[in-house]
């Protein structure tokens, strides 16, 4: 039995309850074929209203010696925004390289889509974690006078694109060979231009894949009107954001959606999260949804090579959703249905 | 009576099928109150592939002689993304300092949505038109080479962003006085933290107006999930491109949604056109819906004073689409039946 040793940061609001239950479903499905050493990280809102630490050296140098990380949730609206996601999530995701942030949408049977007609929805967003909107580029001066001026720097570099647009190709001949590259490339052309071009020259290696361009605007037209059409979209880290919300929704709330934030290269550890937030309403009450911690286990476990396993609790939360579908259960409740069903 | 003059853009595609529509109605409810002087500029797709222009300096002179100007739609597959984008249509905005770029969505009696349970939509997105991701800001190094860099830099001030939450909050105080402002502020926290900040500072001069903020992600959740929540929703230029075309498919595709690109202090004529594009599919067949279009030449009446005119449109298309819904018709039949309602 080989050792593996998952850092876990519950973080904040129903981060907490739903951790322990996909925990419970790790458990469950590695007993007898993995040792699983956890190691809790106390990160998030309380860690940094306490002693004003967001993400220490200390922790992540641990962070570094771990085989994953399962996270739950951070965020509070006690913390001025930015401040947890830009210093914590964010800076998980560029300081382990996690450049594939993978984000698959499925409409589940029992699940209700806001839509009257969604049809088959089984797709896989390939989103870029590294770059972009995101890299904390820009600034402001003159701030707080009526001669402000702020702004925000879009990085982009072949090698970032290309490693993602090359892991999509790749998932896409497992899938159904069809990759939908999503930009605005009419006009952000310059980064546009470079996607482009990056995904027509590795298309060349992938003959079997269909390949198609849409503007995000256009993308969210289809989310709504054709989401079937979908297989594998790849995209850059803020059109991947806005997408897989918007995905979220319409396979019936993303609660149900699971994520990963990958280092392919294996450098560094990879990161499993449900796609939702900390839903401080509902925090405390018992009530969250623990499926897509649970799912992200899942894609956590198909990570470490656990691919039978990974599919088990896929199944069983397929089953769990036909069966039980939209009824009010507790947090605890569906996580024990869950289990029960492994 | 009083002439008016209205540069006419036909553009490309769909776009001169539809416009001849919208001037048979602005015709027909000015008759006996209003002079129309129509001047029609060649732009677009075939000027430019025969003599390479796009936006001369003598058009921009002319267009800005103009009081208003009617746009059917731009774009063509046979030339690169962004050539007439950026040197046409956003070039007009920026030159012309358009400043407001008003989306008005609203689920029309007989239009069906995709959503299966839609509720009342109405609401109205104030997208800031002349700056942001927009501004054609950034560029590349080591172009072609496995070193390539590309950058798409966001520019934002407060003089452009103080004058379009102006304009909503008035909007807001028009209509159902609830304001929400769409940003990403937990990640672009320079722009995101000064559009939070000059909303929260222009709200104290309404505070009738209740106010509250969604991340650009979540706000294509609540798109699809409540969209009636909405009344007044102001944000930059890029999500405000997103989230209209998102909201036009909500409301029945975006054959049904008009836009005004407005230039608040009147310094250059405003710009009317349809939010959808110019269809090369459908270009050419007479199927297309001349509707938005319709819209937009309602939303020239109102921004030239002529309000019960623009009024008697709206109602005539509301007429229209009650009655014949979703009948397939061609455009020459749907530009009659409206007519004929007013
Ligand atoms: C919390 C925020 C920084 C984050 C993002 O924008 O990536 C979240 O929305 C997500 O999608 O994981
Ligand atoms: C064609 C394109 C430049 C334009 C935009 O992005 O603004 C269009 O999508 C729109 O929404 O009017």
């Amino acid at each position: 039995q080989k050792t593996y040793h998952i850092a876990v940061i519950a973080g904040d609001g129903i981060g907490k309850e739903i951790v322990p239950q996909a925990q419970a479903v790790l458990e469950k499905v590695t007993r007898g074929k993995a040792d699983i050493r956890y190691e809790d990280f106390d990160l998030g809102a309380e860690r940094y209203l306490r002693d004003g630490a967001v993400l220490p050296d200390e922790d992540l140098d641990r962070l570094k010696q771990q085989d994953a990380i399962l996270l739950g949730a951070i965020g509070d609206p006690r913390i001025k925004a930015g401040i947890l996601e830009r210093g914590l999530l964010l800076k998980m995701r560029f300081e382990l390289d996690q450049y594939v942030n993978l984000r698959p949408s499925k409409l589940y049977k029992g699940v209700v889509s806001p839509l009257a007609d969604p049809g088959d929805i089984d797709f896989v967003v390939v989103r870029e974690g590294t770059e972009g909107l995101y890299a904390g580029a820009g600034g402001s001066i003159r701030r707080g006078t009526p001669q402000e001026v702020a702004t925000e720097v879009s990085i982009n570099t072949a090698y970032g694109a290309e490693r993602v647009i090359r892991y999509a190709f790749q998932l896409a001949m497992k899938r159904r060979r069809r990759l939908t590259l999503v930009h605005k490339k009419n006009v952000l052309t310059n980064a546009g231009d470079m996607w482009q071009r990056l995904v027509d020259q590795v298309g060349q290696e992938y003959p079997d894949v269909e390949r198609e361009y849409l503007h995000i605007d256009a993308s969210t037209i289809f989310m709504v009107t054709e989401p079937s059409r979908f297989d594998v979209i790849v995209t850059d880290n803020l059109f991947g954001d806005i997408l897989t919300d918007e995905a979220g929704a319409v396979v019936g709330g993303v609660g149900y959606s699971a994520s990963g934030c990958i280092n392919a290269s294996g450098t560094y550890p990879s990161m499993f999260e449900p796609i939702h937030g900390s839903a401080p309403d509902i925090a405390g009450k018992g009530i969250a949804n623990p499926t897509a911690a649970i799912l992200s286990a899942g894609m956590l476990l198909d990570h470490l090579g656990f691919e039978e396993e990974a599919a088990s609790i896929e199944r069983a939360v397929e089953d769990d959703i036909e069966r039980s579908g939209s009824t009010q259960r507790s947090t605890e409740q569906i996580g024990r249905d869950i289990l029960a069903r492994l």
